[in-house]
This record gives C-alpha cells, sequence and structure tokens, in this order.
C-alpha cells in the first residue's frame, strides 16, 4: 500500500492579525484528519526571508531547509492566499520564489482569502500563473473564504456547516491529482524527475 | 500496451490570412510523425459557431459533435494561439467555450503566436486561467513563434532548425502529462470521470 | 459649456437567453438618465463579425462603421461583459478588436456579470489587460452582477434598491476619467490623437 | 507655468546581485535629464518593511514616511519590475502594498525586465491589475529590457542605441497621462483627491 500524501500547508502573509492564520489553523485541522494526507503548515515569519535578497537562484534555498525538504518530500501543496489589491502578498510570493525545480510534476490546491465579497477570487488567477511556471499542476477546485472577519466564532470553528463539505471537496480533488501525478513521477521517466 | 496518445490540435482564429495556419500545418506534421500520438487539426472556420449564440450551456455542444467527440476521446489539446490585444482571439474562445465536462482531467499545450517579440506570452498567460477552468491540466512547457510571417520560408518549411528541438521538449512534456493523466482517469476513481 | 459625454455601452455577449441582456437594458436606462452622459447600446449580434475574419487589421472596420463612428466620436465606453469559464466570451473580442487606434486616450468602465458568486471579478481582470492594450484608460470602479438570473424582476426593475447606489458610483468615476482624458485630448499634443 | 512633473521611480527587487539595478540606475539618469520631470529613486531595500508585517492597512505607512511622502507629492510612477516566475517579486509588492488612496488619480509606467527573451511581459500584465486597484491609471507604452545581465556595459551604458528611443517613446506617454491627471485632479472634484 502507498504511502500518505504529503502535502504541506503555507500560509500566504506575514501581515499583522492576519485574519488568514484562522484558515490556516482550521484548514490544517481538517487536513491533518485526512486518513490518505500528512501535513505540515508553514509560516512565512518563521522562515529565513531576509530584506536583502529573494529569488531561487540565490542561497536562500540553502537557508530554508525545512521548508526545501518538505517540498521535494511532497506530493502537492496547499496556498492559503489573501488577496492585497487584487495580487498576492509579497511574503507569499518571496516564500515560493525559494524554489525551483523541487516543485515540479506535484499538485497544488489554491485558497483565496478576502475581507470583502470575492473570496480571493482574483489572487487565485495570479497564482494560477506562478505555480505553472513552478512546474506545479494546479487542480480547478478551489476553497474560496469570504468576509474572512466574521467567518469563524471565537475558538476558530466556522459559523456555518456548509464549508466542510466545500473542504471535502477541495481535498477530494486535490488527492485525486496528488496520486495521479505521484504515478507520474514514480513510472514514468522524466527529465525533470531524477 | 497501451493505444497512442490522441491529441487534436486546435487553430485558434479565423483571421483572414492567418499566419497561425502556417504554424497549425507545421504541428501538424510534427505531431503526425510522433510515435506515441495521434492527431487531428481542428479549424474553428469548420466549426458550427453561429453568431447568435455562444458558451457550453446552450445547443452548441450538439451541433459541434466532431469537436466534442474528439475531446471525449482525447488524451490531450494543442491549442495554437495567436495573440490580439494581448489576448485570445474571440474565434477561439468561442470554440474551447462550446464544452466543459469532456475536458476535465486530460493535459492542454499552449502555442503562442506572435507577429512581434513576445512570443504570444501574453496570450499564454491569460488562456492558462481558461483552460483551467475547464478542468485542463496545463503543462509547463509552452512553445512561442516570434515574428510569425518571416519564420517560415515558401514551403511552410521553418527557417531555422533550432525549432525542432523547441517542439520535442514540448511534446515531450505533453506526452509525460497525457500519459499520467490518462493512468488516473484508468485507475482513480472521479465523480468528473465516469 | 462642453457638450456632453458620449460613452456607448456595449453588451459583450451573443449567447441565447443572455442574462447580460438585462444589465444591458438597465443600465442604458440609468446612464441615459444621466444630465452629462449621451449614450447608445450596441448589440454584437448587429454587427458584422463574419465567422471567416476577426482583428483588427482586417477589412472589418470597414465593414463596421457605426460601431468605428461612435468609438471615434466617443469619450468612454462601458463594457457589459459576462464571465465565462474565467474569461471574456468571443464576441465580446471579436467587437473589441475590430478597432484599434480608435480607442486611445478615451476611458472605459468594466462590468462584470456572473451566474454564480463573483460577480465576474475574473473577466473583469482579463479584460483589464486587454483595453489597455487598445489605448483606453480603465476606471478601478467596476460594476459587479452577482447570481444575474436572480438579479431582476420579469419588468427588468432590479429586485435590490442598493444597485442604484452602486451605478452612482460607477458612473461618477467614469465621467471623472472621461472629462480628464477630454481635456487631455484637447490641450496635449500627442501622435496618439490627430 | 505649471511645475515640473513629480515621478519617483521605484526598483522593484531586493535579490541580491539584482541586473535591474542597472536598469534603474540607467533610467534615474534618463529621466533626471527630461526637462519636464523631476525624479528620485527608490529601492525596497532601503524601506522599513518588516518580514512581520504587510499591507496597506497597518502601521506601515507611517514606518515609510519618506515613500508617503513622494507619492502623495507624485504627479505619476515608474516601477521597474524583473520577472520571477511570470510574477513580480515579493519586495515589490510589499513595497506598493503600504500605500493606497496616495495613489490614486496618478499615472504609471511599467518597465519589465527580463534575464530571457520575453522583457518581463507577463510581470508587466500582473501589475496591470494591481496598479489599477491602487487607483493609478497605467499607459500602454511600456519599457521592456530582454536578457538584461548582457544589455549594459561595464560603466552601465546600453549597448545598443535604440533602447534611447524607446525611452523616449515611453516618457512621451508618461508625461502625457501626468499631465492631464493633474489637471483633473486640480480642476475636477472628486471623493478621492480631497
Amino acid at each position: 500500500m502507498d504511502r500518505k500524501l504529503f502535502i504541506p500547508i503555507l500560509l500566504g502573509t506575514v501581515r499583522k492579525d492576519r485574519q488568514s492564520e484562522k484558515v490556516a489553523k482550521f484548514l490544517f485541522e481538517q487536513v491533518s484528519k485526512h486518513t490518505e494526507i500528512e501535513t505540515e503548515l508553514f509560516d512565512p515569519r518563521e522562515m529565513d526571508l531576509p530584506m536583502d535578497d529573494e529569488g531561487g537562484y540565490s542561497g536562500l534555498k540553502e537557508k530554508n531547509t525545512k521548508w526545501r525538504d518538505a517540498i521535494i518530500r511532497a506530493d502537492g501543496l496547499i496556498v492559503i492566499a489573501p488577496e492585497y489589491n487584487h495580487g498576492y502578498p509579497g511574503s507569499l510570493k518571496r516564500a515560493l520564489d525559494v524554489l525551483l525545480k523541487e516543485y515540479i510534476h506535484k499538485t497544488v490546491g489554491l485558497v483565496g482569502v478576502s475581507a470583502g465579497g470575492f473570496g480571493g477570487a482574483r489572487v487565485i488567477e495570479q497564482l494560477v500563473q506562478v505555480v505553472r511556471e513552478l512546474g506545479l499542476a494546479v487542480t480547478f477546485s478551489d476553497l474560496n473564504f469570504f468576509k474572512v472577519q466574521d467567518f469563524f466564532d471565537e475558538n476558530g470553528k466556522p459559523k456555518e456547516e456548509a464549508v466542510y463539505r466545500r473542504v471535502d471537496n477541495f481535498l477530494e480533488e486535490l488527492v485525486w491529482m496528488a496520486k495521479t501525478l505521484r504515478w507520474g513521477r514514480q513510472n514514468l521517466p522524466s527529465k525533470y524527475n531524477q
């Protein structure tokens, strides 16, 4: 029997009082319960992303070995992306840009987060273009959080039950893609997976 | 032994004197020679895309059964996309929008075409967002044609040899994704493939 | 006193039973009442967009003189854009692509329309890139219609009053940009306005 | 006579050995010579962008008063944007996200920079969406630097003369938009400019 899928979660912001942290904690809890997935939560605040360097061709991958080792071992990735001015937070991009070939032929699921009524729909569209260049195959079943500041109760529990079904749908497709691509990496030769 | 992959090619424009037709014919010839791929060329001029309807929820799929049957049978798709004002031609979008669930869990390779010096880089980025919503998993190895009006000689042969290696790279990755996703469709249950 | 601003409205779809027609009619009525704007409604079904041609460098601008004369005279444009597969309808792109320099240094306001809950947020983002290349300066105050099929009563009247305030905001910014750019076209020399 | 236009330049990366710094210095020199523009070069390395905060609603604008005062006084902005994985560098986004209403009704010109052959065409498309949300009106005349590592000689001088004409075109349009919008801000009431 195949080992569990390893799918880390990246919280895509360092903003003070970031609301997306609630989404990250909630999703980490849900994914942890999934029988086929092993996960781990990554926070750019705890990564080494100095203000005088960025991008994948520099020494940053050597400074972030925990992140790098996770992505090397990963079958996929979940990115929690709040929408800042219709784009992604700088800290999210800095974290993604640290690596390159480590992502290739793995899957990614995108989680959009908004204070307003668009559920991060626009940041997701921009990320679709970025993660493709990283070699990640993005799923087409996103998760959107609208009015995130009102979404959770004081214990971090969603106020509406409907979200659990949406999380299930999101993970179902992510697992399908992760297993499919794992089979490809294990069985079909590629210059990108050696 | 698995049957050949079926990967049709869609020429994405109806413009008079369209230069992308040369790209389509050249690629059709190259792909036809590939030992693992069977192909077929689709031209929106020969599809039934009337000027009083568009989109996938209408009766257009019933009017375009050849296109629909091809995509149902397909393992992937190659889209030849000239860049018009940084976006895709209307005819290309109309052809894509005819279908929906028929595309799911198949792959697509994007070919950008420009009269100028950007090789369709921008139309590719817009299409990445569209094909994802269609359920297609796009490869990250594009093919770009710059200054297409000068690219081919009078017999439709590329003036530079380097393009053959680029086509090989493009197809290598497309075949990898097509085989991987075919395995998934055949072996992993999904509500999208029934 | 300056003449009224001329700001035509383009309905961006030819789909059968198109819901955006209701938006177009409603907006046409609202804009017509505006004391500073003169308008006119354009429908791609009534334009000459044959299935064997598209794009601005061909003879299509000569076939669509009513559209061309309107844009030449216009101070701005309102585009009503339903979202099809995260992108714009082919018919909308075909209509826009007919012209080029006629658009330069005028403004455009974008109206996103969805059957679902995203209000056309994604088609707007793609159009922002296209209209910029056309030389149009897009406003940052969009109008979004969610669940359009439920939005209007049987007489085409919006069920909720809040939309009138949103239309006012949308038009206020559009008028500001239209007047500002008109001043520029009339007073500052440019190779693009001769 | 109107005062000179104030158009600061933002260098959009903190990467070690960043090639875009050469572009920034070259452009700073060219813009400084322009009779109608006053400029100033901003470097995110010298801004206060701590790794535990980002975005415009926090206290970052108070920590970056030099940047804020410049944008308040500015008529426009030039952004030098290297393309990292088809998107913008995190540091560029962090710098832009510090402010919001300060940008409204001003213009921006985008400069794409690539190590490869696409001249930053894709990062420009993503930024077009971001700067619009900031309230900036982007010009449609970009500047693209291809193969930037080979573009300048050891003294930072471009190896090819053609770039000077392209800079002139870029600035001509930027000046047109900056003057036009300045007239609007000074003469047309708007809730955004008070």
